[in-house]
């Protein structure tokens, strides 16, 4: 049966979802959109709802065969939908938990995100994180969130195959002093980046895009270390500098 | 005089120049806000016209003292602002020319897009040839505006700072050949990105975020990189790659 009004209590509980706070409130996570959906459903993730127009049902019985469709039609999923030209597709999974144990084989890399705001900064360093074999992004409380819409788009499907771990700063240098993994804050005074004189486990910190690392992280790394810039600009966008470590690192897996 | 009405004829002209369209069809940049303002005035980029809310007045003053502002009620700003909460300042300056000819010190290492659709891309990978110290971003007729909103603001100052340079792919293999330039394309059978055994003047081309560069392009290219990647994503954001060539580069500086 196709729904054809915006008025519909299913209509009006999935436009709701289509809102990341609603849907993380209630511990899911709304996906709009071919890639989007398939990549999370090829990651494994289960569709708890799948919602498609009205000419998009042979899409649903591809990749969601399991699941009955609540079918719109094309009138009410555009006025659903948060995009421009919408597709015709959508699902709604459950939430990934972010991890609460951060990952150890010895040999780690980690990124550390303490205040980043800027979801595609977020995305592009999950993605970057993926490529380059690190073992972990870890996030601070204060960190954007990994399943807001633009995040999940830029991170192009590796924000459901890297682990994403929510830790204080205190917690992480507990953990890392505990592991003796080596705690790395960029600073102007540091030395010349180089995996040449650096050693596995390696966790490195990105601050916030405005304002860098606090201080008192700062203080608390065991190293300080500079991206050489023989340019004229004094600064890289966070995901480009946290993308340069995570390259010379990787040099060491 | 204040002007209080949004039918005045000068307003209504400005409110045009805040159309990207529009600007660049008049040979114009329009430029909102403290920070975008007052990093093209200290780059040395003069200021034609002065709007600001009866408010910054001050403002004008110290930034822009030899310019007569045109000064709006906060109500008018905020109507004709093209962001949420305008701070009550733009100017409008001609647009600079994108240089025609490459420059070239004997050292060189430029990064040439072929067809950069994303302005957080341009706008990041200028920002990052400005800081490893390229001597161009040169870009291909269908590549992004480069005075595009969104560009300016994230290369941080830089669009003001390093050469910008149009040019067609032919234009640029014929260049790079008549000045003995090695060219590089990124391929997952080059070898192994590394400073050693490259040598300047080098170029680095970047494809398109979606399909990455063509063929035709690669095929010129007097050799095939590949950033190594031990992770599971397959590929990078288009601006991280250029970021990780640019870094690696720059070590020949």
């Amino acid at each position: 049966m196709v729904i054809t009004s915006r008025d519909n209590p299913n209509v009006k509980r999935i436009a709701k979802l289509t809102k990341r706070s609603e849907a993380r409130s209630e511990g899911v996570v709304y996906l709009e959109g071919t890639r989007l959906c398939e990549e999370a459903l090829s990651s494994g993730q289960k569709a708890i709802e799948v919602i498609v127009a009205e000419d998009k049902i042979s899409w649903a019985k591809e990749f969601t065969p399991d699941i009955e469709p609540m079918v719109l039609s094309r009138n009410v999923f555009t006025k659903i939908s948060q995009t421009v030209n919408p597709q015709g597709v959508a699902i709604v999974i459950n939430e990934p938990k972010l991890t609460s144990d951060i990952p150890s084989n010895g040999k780690d890399i980690y990124v550390v995100l303490e205040n980043t705001q800027d979801p595609g900064n977020l995305g592009t360093i999950i993605r970057m994180a993926d490529a380059f074999g690190l073992s972990a992004v870890i996030v601070s409380p204060t960190t954007c969130d990994p399943y807001n819409d633009k995040v999940i788009r830029a991170t192009m499907g590796s924000v459901w195959h890297i682990p994403i771990v929510r830790k204080t700063m205190d917690e992480c240098f507990e953990f890392f002093a505990r592991t003796g993994t080596e705690t790395l804050a960029m600073h102007l005074k540091g030395d010349i980046l180089s995996a040449e004189g650096l050693k596995l486990p390696c966790a490195y910190f990105i601050g916030n895009e405005g304002e860098g690392l606090t201080d008192e992280t700062t203080a608390k790394c065991s190293r300080l270390v500079k991206i050489p810039m023989k340019g004229k600009a004094e600064s890289l966008n966070a995901a480009v500098a946290a993308s340069v470590i995570g390259y010379e690192l990787s040099k060491l897996l």
